[in-house]
């Protein structure tokens, strides 16, 4: 029994000595301008202390004027950069390319996550309306509500058109109906926000639409999940 | 087979259309302060196109005083920063922190092949003795030769404690038989870079070792692969 006994204290102090050393902070073997950028490459999203490491290795590696390039884009990001008045996408003046723009119908408006997801929407060459970037989705576990995101200057966009309000961008085209687009990812926050904004909108008269939940263009009928297949089979369309 | 030729030439259409629409410049509809830096992420290793758009879009979201910090981080970096002239360290100095302290024992020479790996040795709090490190391995696939690596210098430092040159650190102690311990990565560019060194090394009369190759601690018999298994059978020590 003592023989298992000091078997256990070894085994405890070697776990203790391990999580010590683990604890440690290891940057402290590297010089102070180093250890400064791991922190703060660290801090952002999807890069693990490894990866911090290894990128700022990296840049210790290259040239002077490679590391200037990347501390001024990062310091000048925000240089003139505001949100669009209108559509809350990242613009340089009040108003941005897209609510500017005559040539995009101001009475299509895709409602979106994020202003990534103006691009991706952009890169199809086949949208010519506008958007409204929300910021977020509702999301009541991370105390989310229509409140933190951009829900409420979408009910006053849509208002103005509707007559309740005027109408705010000066290129609104007063012909045909007011469509409204939701495209928020089909996943449980984006659906939820859909939902929620497709209930809102309704007694305001205009068109609500979702985008199409389906098959991927490459897709496999047989590896889809049942949800998938089952919004491919009721989103049919006649084919022509 | 007009409707086959016409079907042919359409799927033909569809996929140049893809392709064009891939190959435009997705950043275009962003301000050009987020293309630069979309683009300057994207060069660092490890970040794809993907993840340097997120990486921008987290720094348009955060503080101002977070961008600066990261921007002074990136720039400042080489500050005062060169290598050790004795192991090719990073320093702050022309001798690093481990070169000169005293109380590293400079007779025994672990040798890697990145700062990183000193890092690592470092955390493990149990060698006492200095480094050199490579900056690289032996791998002619990539052109890499010993000239691109920092070999001579080790060679130089080894022949300076064999009596051959005069010793360049003011701390070397004359005692004691000089070890090089070759801890370079057990891959097949680190074993080829050891065994070369190895020859190198040998004619000095030093002693040289390598680091165990075996089961990591926490490991599994039954998941290890052929050669590390061989290596731990090979590197097996009396039990105490």
């Amino acid at each position: 029994m003592s023989i298992f006994a000091s078997f256990c204290q070894a085994v405890f102090g070697f776990l203790i000595s391990l999580l010590l050393v683990y604890n440690l902070r290891m940057s402290s073997f590297l010089p102070k301008s180093i250890q400064v950028l791991i922190e703060e490459f660290g801090r952002l999203p999807g890069i693990g202390p490894k990866s911090a490491q290894r990128l700022a290795m990296h840049l210790l590696h290259s040239p002077e004027s490679r590391t200037h390039q990347l501390a001024e884009a990062v310091g000048g990001l925000k240089n003139g950069l505001q949100f669009c008045n209108v559509c809350w996408n990242i613009a340089e003046e009040s108003l941005c390319r897209l609510c500017s723009n005559p040539a995009r119908n101001q009475r299509q408006i895709c409602v979106v996550e994020e202003i990534l997801d103006v691009v991706a929407i952009e890169k199809t060459l086949e949208y010519k309306g506008v958007y409204h970037v929300l910021h977020g989705t509702l999301s009541p576990v991370d105390g989310i509500g229509p409140e933190q995101i951009k829900i409420e200057a979408l009910m006053e966009r849509v208002r103005a058109f509707s007559g309740h309000e005027t109408i705010k961008t000066d290129v609104a085209q007063p012909t045909s109906k007011v469509e409204v687009i939701l495209a928020t990812n089909p996943g449980l926050e984006g659906e939820t926000t859909a939902m929620y904004l497709m209930r809102l909108l309704k007694p305001l008269g205009v068109k609500i639409t979702r985008i199409a939940r389906g098959l991927p263009v490459g897709g496999d009928l047989d590896y889809a999940d049942e949800l998938t297949l089952t919004k491919a089979m009721q989103g049919r369309m006649d084919y022509v």
